[in-house]
């Protein structure tokens, strides 16, 4: 049963489907107050929030604030309120009551989950102009399953695409890539993607390759694919600002970027300099933008990421020249110490600037909407211009397509990486939070830069989050210009590493049937252990464990230096402790509290009672494994 | 049986005390290579790494590199080398032989534990000039306590030390602290001292106070001391440059500033704006330094911090001028993408540019150091300056005093507080893993910023700080300028803050004497498990859970949203579940792994075998305690 309640005069996101009539008074449980823009509801003691997909900290959100205002915000520490990402489903389940919520609204939305006050959960809205949501249901899944029919289905990508993949920032050429491929391919690491960062593009415009370092490109792209190797090139939002450069010439002279109060085309500058933004809240102008992917696909890319797309804003053209005002004015002073503090301040505060975010507007398809108002929407429509377009560009194939930033409605276009995590144990962990509730707002194709996309990642904490992310569907490791080289390679123990990507491959069958039944069903991949034993409260806190399709259970080793880790069983399982797909102890554990040991290359996996782990011989490349021929543990 | 081996031509640092005569050849296990200025060893399998005193990451250090480079670090990430402090000690155990080392060095040193090469165990020098000890041992407690009779006696603090204290950057007034002493007394909450951040000085001038913010400053010294209350004052290392001001112009007259190769006073800022940094390496200076604590003791002060002692340095004029030259150079190009960020990273890189600590000198009794070579000296000397005068300035008082930047040796004249954290869990869990690494390292009075200084604290997290923070000798509540306010009484549940606040003052007798304990055998308060249970191979990944004094071991809580933990005994123990010092769940849990139930306000005791745990009847004030009537718990 759901519920819509709608305040102000919400703008339509394309975050639903389903139409709902809506209803009068007041959602179960929630106080309204228009005047403070604002919703509050108790929380009692034992009240859990389960939701808002990519955040920091818990599965249980009590205890913080977070605010949906997509940020390109590499630092995702436990005091940031707000990452890439604005996912407001969230499920309220207090031990008596449990409903689902959803707050469709494009700006800002905060919610303060008993973070001001332990026993409130209060939503304030910048512009109280909002469809709410709300999900009757006996359980979480099936509150889940009924927000799910209602914001559509769930991307589904090739199965190619639940291959290991390679990225770094910085292979700046195509002997660069061939040595990657080569070096997994000596090593027998299998691998079916090499990512291709902003460096292959012509002063980083989008749509182009750099002939120098890239030359004929769609036969290096053929190359690639007949060795197993597809190539997966990024797109950046911002469109640099050159005369000639045919996709900016024409944005300009179809009104197709985003506009000033004045009219004129907004200059911000990210990676190529000076840019405009597609307005790719205008129909007109995504179908322009989904057009121009048609430049890769015709040489034979079937994959692409999405990036930059909060839109990120290193400055804007306007905001620069006061910058630079206020250091003049400042100079002809004596800097005192918080002089000093406001010029740095200054300075520091130049990207991604709030006051940048107010001075561009959309044409939302014939409405003048300020940016701020719809912030959240941009990553999404950016990547339904891509998402509407492949039918039309490729219609043979199937598209990889994931983004950075994303809003609900965009998990029917594609899928989310977590963006840029750093090499840190605690994001390793963090990872492993975030899955179960990108899964519940939509998100099942995703993952994290495996390693960690900033600092510098050592060879345990790859071998480690290479053990949690071969069951994540998108599995790739990335790492950002001037942190260590962490492809696998660059380690010790290749022996490991292959026989634990190898395991991946192995357990392709199973990860992409169940990640289709999760499609297929509306249903969860990953899944915190309480959303499948409603009876056993001890499960209601464990954050570390997964379940990963109806048969497995995981739980992954995340601290340094560690070679065992508890586990708790709700009930009898069969427990895996694997070195590779044909390397492994069997073991019966019975329910309860155990210590478990697992070196540096074990993996854990449990197989719940009366379910089989189907495992395929591993292959160097998905399109080689046998897929019919299994071989089942239980 | 300690050896010393002498590389290059070291400065005498004032580390150790005890005069070793230099060994022929290499210490065990070690290669050298001076003209690498490298030492290696091999790292087996199953090696582990003890020590660094105050760093980040676990207490087995191994898969990081650490760089002594004393560091003004709010930042505490995983991805960081250098915080505060510089503790060149560590202990090497392999299984087979375990070794303490001690690399006494006042520059740059960097450990590289397992990171470049997981097998590989490698020191680097800037300067291959260092006395290096090698320890014998049996075992982890034997090496420390031969490294401590080495090092000499660690600083004892007063009693009432041991009492809770409350801080925060922004009390400016007099009637600022009278509130906090008033709202904890509303409350009855147990409170020693309140401490005076840079707030209460004139213009931020170190041994001044704001006559208009404190009028009659000394009666209100004696005002809050009557009401039990003392005020603990911070004192910075930079020394404002004002025409007039008595420690500037003496500074200044007598040449006890450190100077630039020109021969003139460094400029540089912090919080007064621009500073001489007094050369605390120095003898002369650092005697007129100390002196002036008088200045505040005079009037009835009887603790001190020492703070920004790196030093800290915002700024250089030298510098400054230069980054303003380069601003000039780049507004006057057409900024590319790439001359943007070299622009921000002008300023940005402002703040303790280590080409600012290459600019200026010492007169190290006679000879002249750059400043870089002997950086790590810095905050041990200024605290050396003031614990050398007290016993002059103040001969009937035992004073307080804690600095931030610390070297070994240091722990003669002072503890340390673990600087500018954050209010994340993550930190909580780090002050836990800090605290037997401080105390190999002669650092017994320690504690970290409760609850957290940068960010905002919310409730939960105090109570769990607290539930920890109530087993540091060192237990204050401090908090940023522009963070939520965190005093107790900020929070709804005061009861229990309360009595977790007389916990520790019930505690007192048993912390006071093992903290004595610990100082005169020169022993361990704080202890890994594996330090006491050797042969008990599952403790020796244990680093949450710490052996305090002889008698107990303790088991934090540091997840939000838990109400329970696993806590591993390698023996039979008592638990106490404790809300308070007089309601508690006694039990005794057996040997083994067990999930242990701790709700928000429970703090889980464990009593050794044959161990009795004594607490008082708590007070208001530490002064006000009985320590002759104790009851026994065991």
């Amino acid at each position: 049963m759901i519920k819509k309640y709608t305040f102000g005069n919400p703008l339509k996101t394309g975050a639903v489907v389903l139409e709902i009539s809506p209803s009068e008074g007041s959602p179960a449980g929630f106080e309204i107050n228009a005047k403070e823009k604002e919703l509050k509801t108790g929380l009692s003691k034992d009240a859990y929030v389960y939701g808002l997909g990519e955040t920091i900290r818990g599965i249980n959100k009590r205890g913080w604030i977070y605010r949906s205002n997509n940020a390109d915000e590499p630092h995702h520490e436990e005091g940031k309120n707000s990452l890439y990402a604005s996912h407001n489903f969230f499920i309220l389940d207090d031990g008596k009551n449990c409903r689902g919520y959803f707050v469709d609204h494009p700006g800002f939305v905060e919610f303060d989950i008993g973070y001001s006050d332990k026993d409130l959960f209060t939503i304030r809205f910048e512009d109280f102009d909002a469809d709410f949501y709300e999900i009757e249901g006996n359980e979480p899944k099936e509150i889940v399953r009924a927000f799910r029919e209602l914001i559509g289905k769930s991307y589904m990508p090739p199965i190619w695409a639940f291959g290991y993949g390679q990225s770094r920032w910085g292979y700046k050429t195509a002997d660069d890539i061939r040595e990657v491929n080569n070096r997994y391919k000596e090593l027998g690491i299998p691998l079916d993607m090499i990512y291709m960062d902003i460096d292959y593009m012509q002063d980083f415009k989008d749509f182009t390759v750099n002939p120098k370092r890239f030359p004929d490109f769609e036969n290096f792209v053929k190359e690639m694919k007949d060795d197993g190797i597809r190539l997966i090139p990024i797109i950046d939002a911002g469109v640099k600002i050159e005369k000639g450069y045919d996709i900016y010439e024409e944005g300009v002279a179809q009104n197709y970027f985003c506009k000033k109060e004045d009219g004129t085309n907004l200059v911000a500058a990210v990676w190529p300099g000076k840019v405009h933004f597609p307005d790719f809240l205008n129909t007109k102008a995504r179908e322009w933008f989904g057009d121009k992917y048609k430049t890769l696909t015709d040489v034979g890319i079937e994959g692409f990421w999405n990036d930059m797309n909060e839109p990120a804003i290193f400055y804007t053209e306007d905001h620069l020249k006061e910058v630079f005002e206020g250091i003049h004015e400042m100079e002809n002073k004596e800097l005192d110490i918080w002089g000093f503090f406001q010029f740095r301040g200054l300075i520091e505060g130049i990207a991604n600037n709030p006051e940048d975010y107010r001075r561009f507007f959309h044409d939302f398809d014939g409405v003048k909407v300020r940016h701020d108002k719809v912030h959240n929407l941009y990553g999404f429509y950016m990547t339904r211009a891509a998402g509407e377009a492949f039918p039309r560009i490729a219609p043979d194939k199937k598209i990889l397509m994931f983004s950075r930033a994303s809003y609900i409605g965009m998990h029917r276009y594609g899928g989310v990486w977590t963006g840029d995590n750093m090499s840190w144990w605690s994001h390793l962990l963090l990872n492993i939070k975030q899955m179960p509730s990108l899964n519940m707002a939509g998100f099942i194709y995703s993952g994290a830069d495996t390693g960690g996309f900033g600092c510098d990642c050592t060879e345990d904490l790859m071998m480690r989050w290479i053990e949690f992310s071969m069951f994540t569907p998108l599995f790739r490791n990335h790492a950002a210009l001037g942190t260590r080289e962490q492809e696998l390679y660059q380690f010790k123990d290749s022996e490991s590493f292959r026989n634990l990507v190898e395991l991946r491959y192995a357990l392709i069958p199973y990860i992409y049937r169940e990640f289709t039944k999760a499609v297929e069903n509306n249903s969860m991949y990953f899944r915190p252990l309480f959303f499948d034993y409603r009876n056993d409260d001890r499960c209601r806190e464990i954050e570390d464990q997964l379940l990963v399709g109806d048969s497995i259970m995981i739980a992954p080793v995340y601290e340094q230096n560690k070679t065992g880790r508890y586990v708790y069983l709700p009930e009898d399982m069969k427990m895996l402790r694997m070195r590779s797909y044909n390397d492994y102890d069997e073991e019966v554990v019975t329910a309860g509290d155990h210590y478990i040991k697992a070196e540096l290359n074990e993996v854990l996996v449990f197989i719940r009672p009366g379910q089989k782990l189907p495992l395929t011989k591993p292959a160097r490349h998905v399109d080689d494994l046998n897929l019919d021929e299994l071989t089942f543990i239980s």
